[in-house]
């Protein structure tokens, strides 16, 4: 989610690629130019060479199974990369439809509609995306120090995506979680100065809203 | 779903596996000897020498990755995979809450609690699934016989069983859709004997039902 259509260079790692956000607020996500691309009209979208790619979850999958990319990302070994399997399906009825709905009664449609928060809706889905931090730390964290066991993967990266998104209005949804809070720093350390840069445009919009106040 | 506990015997194709029915309807998901093996208490389950894993999507794929299934069920070639793991992430947002809502509003609610469907969330349960259709047709089929391209896929696996259930209630989703109709036969073809035994039960509650109207 951006405020502006721009190009940026970035080169993580190994894998370089350039990021072109799309401002959801104004509705470029429905554009013909980008509906071509994606006809659910949905971000993000990957092209890479031709090949175009939606979902993030897929996305991200694609990268290591194509590029040489760090096996502990997604493994190869079939129990473990089960495992990855496994929370990415819960992810997408959890902590994905939760967390994202708590970002779009606080931030997206107050901004689109320039409307106020619909305090009693927000509060709900507060209390829903806190059963699923619940579960989190009591079912996927219990024994291990990352989502899928004892390393980074992409599963991790998904979900922290996921959590960050509220911070957008100034919102840590962490706060309550110590277990996903040092979590939350060890997916940060893996991921180095990628992760603040994938969060910039989240950040500005929450310094932002802080301005106004 | 099932209205009683049982074991089973089966060989399907290439992998030899043991069914155990888990009957929601009576709370067995709910027991103790369950809920040790799926905290979550949900079905499915599979158990693989020890090792346990949930989520149907993730079970499929791991079946594929570590035995010997032929390779069309989840392709290797990444961007051919990538259409599998894209369809599947789609899968989790939107045909797997909408068929399972029909499904719940309409055979699992009325059974557990003994009281009359509430047609107002059924309608409006069935309006998102029509929805939903209409995106697998001119999305996903558009110009291909199975949803990630031109041979079956776990993805197809996983949406027609989905699909299926709220037959259980007597209620054949794909009515007006011609185009899906037509992608079930071919699913149906390429799974053989197999679809209708793994919809045995479904077949035996809808049949039981009509019994008693």
């Amino acid at each position: 989610m951006s405020l502006e259509l721009q190009n940026q260079n970035h080169t993580v790692d190994i894998l370089p690629h350039t990021v072109r956000h799309v401002a959801l607020r104004r509705g470029d996500h429905r554009t013909p130019e980008f509906s071509q691309l994606n006809p659910m009209q949905k971000v993000p979208v990957m092209v890479d060479n031709g090949f175009v790619l939606t979902e993030s979850d897929a996305i991200m999958k694609y990268l290591v199974n194509k590029y040489d990319v760090p096996e502990h990302w997604y493994p190869r070994q079939p129990e473990r990369r089960a495992r990855v399997d496994e929370y990415t399906a819960w992810h997408h009825t959890h902590t994905r439809p939760h967390a994202a709905k708590v970002f779009i009664l606080e931030v997206l449609l107050p901004a689109q509609t320039s409307s106020p928060v619909d305090e009693e809706r927000l509060s709900r889905a507060v209390s829903q995306l806190d059963d699923t931090l619940e579960k989190l730390e009591s079912m996927f964290l219990r024994r291990q120090p990352f989502l899928c066991g004892d390393d980074v993967t992409v599963a991790d990266l998904l979900a922290v995506c996921e959590l960050m998104q509220p911070e957008a209005g100034g919102r840590d949804v962490l706060q309550q979680s110590p277990q996903l809070q040092r979590w939350k720093s060890r997916v940060r350390a893996a991921v180095g100065d990628a992760f603040d840069q994938a969060h910039a445009v989240l950040y500005a919009v929450r310094d932002r809203r802080r301005a106004k106040l």
